[in-house]
Order: C-alpha cells, then structure tokens, then sequence
C-alpha cells in the first residue's frame, strides 16, 4: 500500500458555507513541492462527530500498485463499524475510511502491468478509498465497462461480487430455490434479487422497513416488514423454508435463521450490523454482540442437513489473497452487466463533506439501494427548513450547530 | 412402513454347527399359513450380544410398498450407533437393524408403480433391511443395472449417494480443488476418491489406517496414517490448506478441522464415530461426546470466510422428505457407473448369522470398503485354530464359547 504521510496530515476543518467552492476543485501543490489531497479522515473510533474532511499528502504508487483520480466511492455498513472501531482488527486512526471507488488512472507504479493512464477503472481499496486520489494494488482494479458510470461503478464492486459469491460460490444456486435476504433495500439486497433473477424459477423472499415497499417490491418475490416475524410469515407461503438465508445479523439471532431452512440449505452470515450501535460505549456493545451471538453445535447440523456459512468478501481480498477467484467472478458479473441483466441501484450521491449526512441515513436504513460519495460533488445547500435536530447514529458530543442536519437536507437522488 | 409383527417373533438362537444348511434355505409357511423369515434381531441396545438371527413374521406390502426379497444389505458404522444406541431418537428394540438392501421384486403394494416382479432393485430401508425379506415405500428404491451384482448394489447406495451428495450438492467441488477425507479406506472414503477422480485435477488427501494404504494407495493423491498429525502433514503439501473437508468426527474436533479449511472451504460433518465407544457406558458416552463436540462462533465463520455443514443421508430420506432429490442423484450416479467411472468397492460378505464378527471388523477399521450381509451366505465353518479370544466392541456380557471367534475367522473376501 502507499504511504499516506499520516502525521503531515493538516486537519482543515471543513465549514460548508464558506469553503464549497475552493474544496470542491483539485487540490494542487500548495506549498514546497508536496501535493495535497482532499480526503474524509477518521480522527478516532467513535460517533460522526470523528469524521473530518481533511488536506492529506498525496499518495504515489508504489510498485504493482496503480493511482486513481478518484469520481466516486462506495459507502457501506460497514464503513459505520470502522467508524465505532467495532470490526476485527482495526487500523488505528487517524485513517481515511473506505474499500471502493471508481476514478481514472492517473499513473501507475514500476512492473504495474494491465492499466494504463486514462483508463476508467473501479478498485478495491483496504481503506483510503474517501479520498481526491488513492493508490491501490493492480490486482484489486478493474477496467469499467464505457457505459458504465462512475457513481455505478463505486455501487457495484462491492455489493455485486458479495452477492454473487454468496450465491454461487457459497451457496449453490440452481433453478427452483428460494432465497431469503434481509434488509433487501440495501445495496446488497439489491444486487442479491437482480442475480435471483438471471436463474430460472428463483423465489426470493425481502426483508425491508415498510416505508420502501413501494420502490423495491418488483425486486422480489414476497416482500416482508422488519418488524413482522418472518419466519411465520415465510412458513405461511412455503412451509418447508428457504434454501438459502442472507443474514447481516440484522439483530436477529442465528438460531431463528437456521430453523427457516430446507434440508441442505444454506445460512451465509455476510456482516454483523447489529454491531453498530447508537450507543456510546461501543466497544461493550460490540463485545456483547459478539458473545450473544448463538454458537452452533455441528452435531446439530448433521441431524438437521443444514449448512452455516460466513462471508467477508473484504477478508478475502485483503487478508486471504483470493484476488484472482474475485476477478473472474467481476468477469462474470461484467458480462451480466453487458447483457443489462444487472444493473447497479444507486440510492444517493453525496459529496465528501457530507459523509456524516449519508453515514446517518445508512445507519437509519433510509437508502434504497447504493450510498455514493461523489468526490466532485458539491455539498447541498442547507434549506431554510433545517433544524438543529440531533443525530441518533453513535454521536458522543455535541456537535457545532449547523452539522446536525442529516435529517432535513435532502440528498440527490440519482 | 409394513407391519412386522413384533410381538410374533420367535427367538431363535442360532446355532452355527447345527442349523446352517436349514437356516440358509427360504423359510416357508410354518403353522397356520404365517409366513416366516430370517432376520437379525437386536434385543435391546448394547453390545455385540444383544443381536441374534431370529425368526420374524414376514412383512407384506402395504399400499405404495414394494415387498423385496433380499440378496445383499450394507453393514455401515451407523449400525453399531444404533446397536449401541447412540444416534438421535432410536426405535424401542426388539428391531432389525439395517438401512440399505438389493434384492428382487416379490410383490409390490396396492397403488404402486415402477417395479414388477422379478425386478432386480437396491433400496433404502428405515431400519429392518437385515432379513430375507423387506417392505419399503416405492420412492426408496431403484432399478439395478444389468452388470452389477447384488453385494455391488449392497455396497453402492448409501455411500454413493452420501458421497456424491456431500461433495456435488453440499459443497460444490470443481477442478483443481482439493479433497481431505478421513476413514479414507472406508466404504464413504473409497466412494469420495472415485467420484474425486471424475472432476479434472482435484487432489485427495485420505486418512487410513497404515495397514491399508498399500491397498488404498492409488485411489489417492495422499494417504497418511491416522496416528500422525494430519493438519501439519497436509500443510506442508498444501500450506493454505484444503477446500473441502470430510470428517465422520473420529475423535477430533470442529476447531481442528475448520482450521485447515482454505477460505470459503466447507468442512462437512457426515457421522459422528467417536460417539461408538467399547465401553458399556454407551449413553453416558453418548451424552459425553455430544457436549464435547466444539461449538462453532457463526462471527468466527465470517472471518475466515468458512463453512460448516452437516450430513445425514437418512435423515434426508426419512425424516426431511427429500427422495425425489436423492433419486436425482442417484440417477447421475448409475450414469456414472455405466460408464465405468466408479464401482463399489466390497470388502467383504458376511452371513446374517455372522453380523457380530462384520460389526467387529468395522469397529477395528479392518475393512477396505464395504462390508456386506449376504442373506444366502453359509456362515463360514470354523477353522481348527479359533480360539475363544474376548471381543472388544461394545460386550457388556460373556458370550457363550464358540461365538467369540471374529479374530480367527476369515472372511470371504470378494
């Protein structure tokens, strides 16, 4: 990974109302030769009020690794646990949060071979992503299809190659199953009911809040409140279960997710979000979850036919090397995407400076489909209507008034 | 399932010296037109004593049923689980034993299709496959190809399915995977590594007793002996590790097995062998194994990118409904021994009579393959150099002389 000059990082506190136009244009060698970079830096683990803008040195690449000038960049949930520290084995901030963007190649580093300067690509990134530019290994780097656009490039990597391995390289997908998938609005749930569909006879089963219904029911087969009891309401319309089961450990608990499954189907835990609290003492909160967490007796599985999975495509790129079986997985994904089978679900574009506003609206699981940070977006203007309403997503002080406007600044819905 | 008149049987303790050329023959009706048959009996759960060759009412077809003269039954370690009671909700003995059976047709029940008289058929049985003659619903049992023998189709059923099953619907092996299986030399084992063999380059790691490996050798990539540390002995030829992991928990652990799982590897529990113990104590073992056996964090799944899955063939067909599935794969797999792709390995045929010395054999892991009830077998005289040596699995009693001999006599190897 390039080096990211931490400690001759200057924190610029970013004001929207006075800076909007001059942060929005690249930044160029200020002073001394060094060039900065805007980028969103985690001053420590926390609530949103750690999270700042900030002028950061820009990184080169070094060998195998290529630089994108960053258009866009995916935020996830679990850019939220990184936030509360509350994910195995964090770096220690300040660090600049995100796993992918899509951009241009700026250059690329000695023996880098497969990109060159102008290519649109899309890019994993073990952190740094929120950033101006980011460097990043050419094994984690994908040419984008010329239709494709960068806001839908940073919403695909991710949740797409998630969903298609959990389908067909953990699971085993084939004509006449049923999937269930929680939190179906999101932009996994998403790319998960648009992979069902490329396979004949697939019933899938959603999960979302009430309130997007409307939006996704098309997605899906049967679409379920959050706050019903879906495993009745599953057994109702296939009594024997579901072949495969997508959980984010939604607050459930794993125990209630194995009793909905056929024989030989398949449990895939892919995240932990009951890991993010509004809480302050995260840390309790994480380690409570990570013991209340039902622990499974493998005898029970034989008697049962039952299969218990976990899933961090994240663990698998940066911890486990399986950058090649990933590739050939975005080959198929892109070939899909060609045959417009698949197609991204963009929820929201927001500018850097608005990562808390987009952060909350995660965390409130107000999107539909993909959160966008848009690196040359300008940040909204604030509407005479704002309020000074205070955050819910894991604040810890009181932020300055005026930043405390997620819930009224309506975001570009894409 | 047929009615079996329990309350009818007639214990008769055979007797080897005197009644062989009897007891082999077909039992016709003896008094009042009721038909009798042959059958191994276990009288209550425990040790080797506890099983005899009785004579039972024969059962008739009821509707859906096909009546089936037997030939050949598999003998599979499940077996001494049940003698000793140590599987999940066993039936209240007296019961035959046994789950799997070739044969020809006798008559088939009202309303059932597929099978004519005179069909040479193998069949799943929910216990009584052990006497000349058995009843089962239509849906366990298929059509034999024209070469195989009836000890061949005995020996073919539960560990083709169970193995094809695991590695093609569980996990889903492709080429260039790699294969650990324990008990390599066993019935399931052997079945892995020939259905290993038709997918291009998967590499098999097979655990076996030392004495076997000349034998077993070449069905193989690698063999290692039980007793050395299998974990450090496959990773200095696979340092990450195997992707699919078959384990019938033979005294090792979850943790153990999971750790040598390559990301996104399946370690599939498909037995539980430890829990057939040779002391008398079988509950308590029982109780004690089952609480032993490690507890899997599903978290721990997500970070290592694992999966844990259980396997149990006849609880799938008998409790979970899923027989038009294993027929499916049952299907495949005659394909796959029409074309000489696989074939049964038979270790040995044994008398009903002589069930207690095939039980031994399995329990020692003397077998290389299957071990086969042949139901028209003589029990093999014995040989002027039997001693009266104590058998080790499971006795809780003395038996009489002369019915402890299963060291010194041979078996008729096929």
């Amino acid at each position: 990974m390039a080096k990211e000059g931490a400690d001759m990082t200057e924190e610029t506190e970013f004001m929207i109302d006075t800076t909007v136009g001059k942060e929005a244009e690249n930044v160029e060698p200020s002073s001394g030769g060094v060039k900065e970079m805007r980028a969103v830096v985690l001053a420590g683990f926390g609530g949103l009020n750690k999270l700042r803008v900030s002028r950061k040195t820009m990184p080169e690449p070094q060998e195998g690794e290529v630089k994108i000038r960053v258009k866009a960049c995916g935020l996830n949930f679990l850019d939220l646990m990184v936030r509360q520290g509350t994910i195995d084995n964090p770096p220690k901030p300040p660090l600049v949060p995100g796993f992918e963007c899509s951009g241009i190649v700026e250059s690329v580093g000695e023996n880098t071979k497969g990109f060159e300067i102008g290519d649109r690509v899309m890019a994993f990134v073990n952190y740094n992503a929120w950033a101006e530019v980011v460097c990043t290994p050419v094994d984690f780097v994908y040419m984008m299809p010329d239709e494709m656009s960068f806001s839908e490039a940073a919403a695909f990597s991710l949740n797409f190659v998630a969903a298609y391995m959990m389908l067909f390289e953990v699971a085993n997908l084939r004509e006449g199953m049923s999937v269930l998938v929680h939190s179906a609005g999101g932009g996994v749930g998403q790319a998960v009911a648009q992979l069902c569909s490329t396979v004949p006879n697939v019933t899938v089963f959603g999960i979302a809040s009430c309130f997007k219904h409307a939006a996704i029911k098309d997605s899906v087969t049967h679409l379920f409140d959050r706050n019903v009891d879906y495993v009745q309401e599953v057994k109702k319309i296939s009594p024997e279960g579901v072949d495969i089961l997508l959980d984010c450990l939604c607050g459930e608990n794993t125990g209630k997710g194995l009793s909905l499954l056929k024989p030989l189907g398949n449990y895939i835990l892919y995240g932990a979000s009951n890991m993010v609290t509004g809480e302050t003492k995260s840390f309790f909160s994480f380690a409570k979850s990570w013991w209340q967490v039902e622990k499974v007796n493998p005898i029970k599985l034989y008697e049962e036919n039952k299969v218990i999975a976990g899933f961090s495509l994240l663990n698998l790129l940066f911890k486990q090397g399986r950058c090649s079986l990933v590739r050939s997985v975005m080959d198929k994904l892109l070939c899909l995407y060609d045959q417009k089978k698949i197609k991204p679900v963009v929820d929201s574009l927001w500018a850097l400076e608005e990562v808390k506003e987009a952060m909350q609206r995660i965390h409130d699981r107000g999107n539909i489909g993909k959160l966008i940070l848009d690196v040359e977006k300008c940040p909204t203007p604030l509407m005479a209507s704002d309020s000074t309403e205070t955050s819910e997503a894991g604040e810890e002080e009181e932020e300055p008034e005026g930043d405390n406007d997620s819930k009224e600044r309506m975001p570009f819905i894409h």
